[in-house]
């Protein structure tokens, strides 16, 4: 049995949803785990994680839009207002979404069901760099 | 010790928390696991995952009363609607809940508190067979 | 590779986000777990776990009003009204927030992100003892 972390670090140009699949099942690959368990954390509080549908582009524009709606910019109740009218929506979407995900790994395959993808919530306009640490025991 | 992964399904008459505890308990006696974690993760984006109060049914009903009535079904903001009204609001509940769950296990049981169960979270009308991957680790 | 559970106890003086961080920074340092994974699993339906900035104070206050405002005492759906006016409330909060969250273990650290604190959120008014399971799996 093995237990490693290993860090991801994900470029975004900007707010949105931005799929990891990929990343996450290359270093699978070289990971070399037949059977066990990816536990992923995102080291932020203004960015998430989620597993939704990754077919089709309108489900994931109606979960931004919805969201965006749930928690605008500049409601009048925010205090949290010195980092920009973006940074305390950004922490409510976070808090309302997942800091983290563990997701089993069977026959060296994350077992994702067929519509879900991994995505990186990017709830800020500013930042670029995001860092996720991906855990994994198995054998 | 010893990590290992198994699939547990569960069918549904329609939408609803449908308590799994009990499934649960009975998968992990079989197990003969002394202490560790279960980590359940459910493989759809229509249907999710929670824990919650299990012994008055009365809030077992809010909960569901009180997200239907934030994520109603026909919002003007939706765009993915050809697979039905129900369709955007299941995965918008789903993203609000959980897509998995840790609970750790001692004494071969899981450590739910008292009023705890576990249940799945049916949020379409027409969908009958969900699937759940169990992974446990211990020893 | 070692795979333990312990319970920490955290007493409260009303609603509110409490920070955990120092004490499980201290259960670490005694577990000498090298490298690894700790899960929190809080045993309880009207209190829950998050991570957020606990930097600025402000931030944290902004969660807590927002919150309330989205999920106020008296609701008229409410049928779960017995045990008070803020029991369900208390439930549906947690609901949106998280019964588990896991950390990985770097360098017998937990390896949080610079702005990342973990909060206890008690949001029932009587309650002034919780328990969380702690389990850590690692070497």
């Amino acid at each position: 049995m093995v237990i490693e972390n290993h860090i991801v670090d994900v470029e975004v140009p900007g707010p949105g949803l931005y799929e990891i699949t990929g990343d996450l099942n290359e270093r699978l690959k070289a990971l070399q785990i037949e059977s066990g368990l990816m536990t992923l954390f995102i080291q932020h509080t203004s960015a998430s994680l989620l597993i939704q549908e990754n077919a089709d582009p309108s489900a994931k524009r109606d979960l931004e839009v919805w969201l965006n709606r749930l928690v605008p910019e500049n409601d009048a109740i925010y205090s949290h207002v010195a980092e920009g009218a973006d940074d305390m929506p950004a922490h409510i979407k976070a808090m309302l979404t997942a800091v983290n995900l563990s997701i089993p790994i069977s026959k060296r395959t994350l077992v994702l069901g067929t519509w879900q993808g991994v995505f990186l919530w990017e709830h800020r306009r500013a930042t670029k760099k995001r860092q996720i640490v991906l855990n994994v025991v198995g054998r």
